[in-house]
């Protein structure tokens, strides 16, 4: 086992690595910019060093400051949390010609799955579902036509040098056809130069699904089951919840098994997460896979018990996994507390905090860096706060989370708490029949004020 | 189901219980000295009564003041909590003559469970085994022999007038018992003028071990494991855990099985526990009976994933149970954050709380009803917090406890946090091999003052 780790992150997560660390005898290093010299990361390891100035790009992403930290305190691994240069194939190969163990994929692998048409590629070889549609750009309307005949309709035009929506047309059946590939092609040509259009099959009210997995060298991979992160609001998770609303068992079991299969066929060693888009059909595509911790690891372990950074650090150093599938007997769910003022389009609201309680109680989790007296810079993500509650019931959690936001005491700074208050309230979210798209077009400006 | 619970308690155990009541949609009362109105059970109910002065005979024990309280606020139901009423036969009486729902025993089950030589008949009635001893005082040192080579040495003669240890003594065998038999005569007959004797068996090596039962209306009790709770000072439990470290699948069958037919013998509704001590062959026997929500209920509900508060309530509105008996999967510990000074005989710290900050993180819960700036009144209980850790694994559970108890926070008055990380780090403690009698000459002046 490793003796020191060295954790190249800040905030929470950095803490979160911390604390297993602690539990598992493990000395810490951590590194901290000059704006984090406060942080409780930085207290709570047994060593500290200082990487660079508050820019991200000349700390926390200084590739040679941070193996310099860790030569100089003799750290023999490196955790990369989430975010920064956690799945950065330059730094996983550098670490390795340091003889400093990363703890998370290997160059190769960040670089395969970091490149979305390769990773796709990758997983339809290994069996997993992807999206279907046309093998490159599409030379015809009747190519077109055939095409979208035989994976079915409805499906989705879109302009291959396309982006924020432009050049992008759905289409239901094969009469509206013709007149969706004329005004794509049109407006992709105005817009961008460039009217060449690809397909590919509309996804119809599409979820946010994930599975967990862990791999180990013996190229063995289990599933700990899916989390849902469909309540997002441009494409930042905001809400996360475990077991998604709509699963059923043998949904479970299909998503589960492509997780692995896709997670075998390559190799994978560690905690990693499989995202797929699940549609109202229960039919999942292949999105991308992540090569790290995620953010909303913590409901998988409250569920499944597991510490998720533990079986990371033990697949690391060697150990192997039991190969077993974790379904979940309890649900649980993450509530993203960002120092962001939701009424005024969720801007960033860093400051000093001057008052702070947290929640506390059966069920209730707080993964947390911040103190009273604390001052959240400006430099980095909003999060300051992740909320966690479980209960035996998506109904108990959900009241049980209603509570423990009210009791939680955030001064000095505006958060996302309203935004989730309300949310526990809401209908649509309370019935558990939402998509990805829910928060497009919601109403933040009527939220209550503070608390 | 009720509609608004007045909850006759102060501290964390109150704010407890508004939590559940919060999650469940009941509208919560809460009742408060004058030295307790900045009280975070206070500010955390939806109305607050003050029903006297900060002694407890004018206020928490102040029956006319609570029930008044009950009454002008409208409460259906009033929860005691532990201790102060909740084993108070008179107060439960009351509670029903004025039509409002006491969320415990029956006056009569209090009063059969609080009388000791009642509980016992009751209990050895229904099977459940007691300490085998004379019915009675002894008349001669020849019947003391005979009832002792009928339930087997090692016993104990005891003073009838006794009290701290005097006029007690333990005889091995037949051969040491004319010479105990004198000796204790003469030391009762010295220190309380009555030298009458009793036998009883002596307990070898006692473990305290009790069982969480629940019954329903219906008559039906289940149990839901047990709590070692034999980390005592001075009959003041300090630590409490689950599973038993010594605990097998067989005992724990045969112990819940006579915890249940205990409870289903007197009809028991409502959340209990059975106490018993378990010797080191494995024999247990009952002690008494708490009618009555306990202290260390988390770890129980950390295992389970029960909210025994909720449970508690729902019996009370007349619904059933299940009838499941639940063995855990997990492990669970509790610490009592004490404001007291134990390094100098655990002597009451009082005061203002100057900085506060609470652990969190995977497997850490904190019940606790203080926060930065509250002054702990120096009129009631000296525990201010709960810190409750659970695991897959008692070493897990070990190593996590101590990581949470240096994480914690807690400036302006001496608490047991020193205390417990030294426990976290005994040997004997670590072994889970030790008795009710492990503190009793511990040397607590070695602690490390302060953290």
């Amino acid at each position: 086992m490793f003796k020191k780790i060295l954790i190249a992150n800040r905030g929470e997560i950095a803490l979160r690595i911390i604390r297993t660390c602690k539990e598992m005898g493990i000395s810490t290093v951590a590194v901290y910019s000059t704006a984090d010299k406060d942080s409780l990361h930085v207290r709570f390891a047994d060593e500290a060093v200082c990487i660079g100035p508050a820019a991200s790009k000349d700390s926390y992403l200084n590739i040679p400051n941070i193996i310099s930290a860790a030569e100089i305190t003799n750290a023999d691994a490196i955790h990369p949390g989430y975010g920064f240069l956690s799945e950065n194939a330059e730094f996983s190969k550098i670490c390795g010609e340091y003889g400093i163990k990363f703890i998370g994929a290997d160059p190769e692998m960040i670089s395969k799955m970091g490149d979305k048409a390769t990773a796709k590629a990758t997983m339809k070889a290994a069996g997993v579902p992807t999206i279907p549609g046309s093998e490159g750009l599409l030379e015809s309307v009747e190519e077109g036509k055939k095409i979208a005949k035989d994976m079915g309709y409805p499906v989705i035009l879109k302009a291959t040098a396309g982006g924020g929506g432009k050049g992008m047309r759905i289409v239901n059946n094969e009469g509206e056809f013709k007149k969706a590939w004329d005004s794509a092609r049109q407006e992709s040509g105005a817009s961008f130069g460039n009217d060449a259009l690809y397909l590919e099959k509309f996804v119809e009210e599409p979820r946010h699904v994930e599975i967990q997995i862990v791999g180990d060298k013996n190229g063995r991979a289990c599933h700990l089951s899916e989390r849902d992160c469909s309540i997002q609001r441009r494409h930042q998770k905001l809400i996360e919840e475990t077991p998604c609303p709509v699963m059923t068992d043998e949904l479970r079991d299909a998503m589960g098994k492509a997780a692995i299969a896709g997670a075998e066929a390559v190799g994978y060693e560690g905690a990693g997460t499989i995202e797929f888009l699940l549609d109202k059909h229960n039919n999942f595509y292949f999105m991308e896979m992540n090569t790290r911790i995620q953010v909303e690891h913590p409901i998988t372990e409250e569920v499944t018990d597991f510490d998720l950074i533990k079986e990371q650090i033990k697949v690391a150093a060697g150990m192997t996994i039991s190969g077993e599938n974790y379904f979940p007997h309890l649900c649980a769910m993450e509530c993203r507390i960002n120092a962001e003022d939701p009424a005024n389009g969720f801007r960033p609201s860093p400051g000093k905090i001057t008052n702070l309680h947290l929640p506390g109680g059966h069920g209730v989790r707080v993964d947390s860096h911040v103190y009273a007296g604390y001052t959240i810079p400006p430099f980095y993500d909003s999060m300051i706060a992740k909320l966690i509650v479980s209960g035996q019931t998506r109904e108990e959690v959900m009241v049980r989370m209603k509570r423990a936001l009210e009791e939680f005491v955030i001064e000095g700074v505006k958060t996302t708490i309203p935004f989730h208050i309300e949310m526990m309230d809401n209908e649509i979210f309370k019935s558990g029949n939402f998509t990805t798209k829910f928060l497009d077009d919601y109403d933040f400006t009527k939220l209550k004020s503070g608390k």
